[in-house]
């Protein structure tokens, strides 16, 4: 780990929200080369009350009025970067697309490679870190409607504090 | 188009459900450079009353008690291989992850490439189409409880027939 501290929520955006185009339409996002999309805007992750730096987001699916009940999102995390240490009610599923990164997840580091695909369970205490020097980047699915993250208990980061597969990784 | 005849469902399965495992864990789906996951079943593409070849499908997210509103899949469909020309009322959102295909949405028919995506919305049209000689595999999310496809009516397959874009491809 190196000492950029890049802290940002995976699942969740302030105030600023890109508004919604309520066009219920099927369309058609054209990849470029540089892991953005025609069509989709790039946007900066910026959590409340944190920093952050190097981190992009890509709302895919679920900005644009599309009916489904879940939500696409690319993000992608710069060299040294990692995401919150946080859990919340609604899940996750992650696909790795790009780099190489690791999860932290049911009390385990997992390294976490391309096309590797996660499952995070309601309340699951999760991280995602990059792990390599090239960008790491990884869709995200959600349902549409979801709570917002919380932080760890005390309990639940002294566990992983002590725990040998995570200590290294945990501040 | 070959003549290979591979009409498939890219959404519905019969009656051949794999039993759920009622276990709303955190789970970890290691990729395989083959396009198989660990611990996820690869099956056979069997929609009643048809006929299929090389396809086949991986239930990644959705067949193991998650919680979440939606299931995640991966379809590979073999070379000369095409779904069926179809529509129903829930969404669907592809990706393209392996090899080179076709669309057919929006009375067009669109090059489908790697990390492409797409929002097919409700009672579009559309069909998915291998082009190229490799297998042509996708990421395919919809809502975990949907509708069942049905055939286009006439009206709507000659209209498809007519079309300068869609004529070549329609039968």
């Amino acid at each position: 780990m190196t000492d950029t501290k890049t802290p940002f929520s995976c699942d969740w955006q302030g105030g600023e929200k890109v508004p919604a185009i309520a066009e219920n339409k099927s369309a058609f996002y054209k990849f470029n080369n540089d892991f953005t999309w025609q069509g989709v805007a790039k946007e900066a992750y910026k959590p409340e009350g944190s920093n952050f730096a190097n981190i992009m987001r890509n709302v895919l699916i679920g900005d644009h009025g599309e009916s489904c009940l879940f939500s696409l999102r690319y993000f992608e995390v710069a060299k040294g970067g990692f995401s919150s240490l946080e859990k919340h009610q609604h899940e996750h599923v992650v696909i790795c697309v790009r780099g190489k990164g690791k999860i932290v997840m049911d009390n385990k580091v997992h390294d976490f490679n391309i096309m590797d695909t996660v499952y995070i369970a309601p309340n699951e205490p999760h991280q995602l870190l990059n792990a390599g020097d090239e960008p790491f980047g990884f869709l995200c699915i959600v349902n549409l409607e979801r709570d917002r993250p919380v932080v760890l208990s005390e309990e639940e980061l002294h566990g992983l504090r002590e725990s040998e597969e995570t200590k290294d990784l945990i501040k």
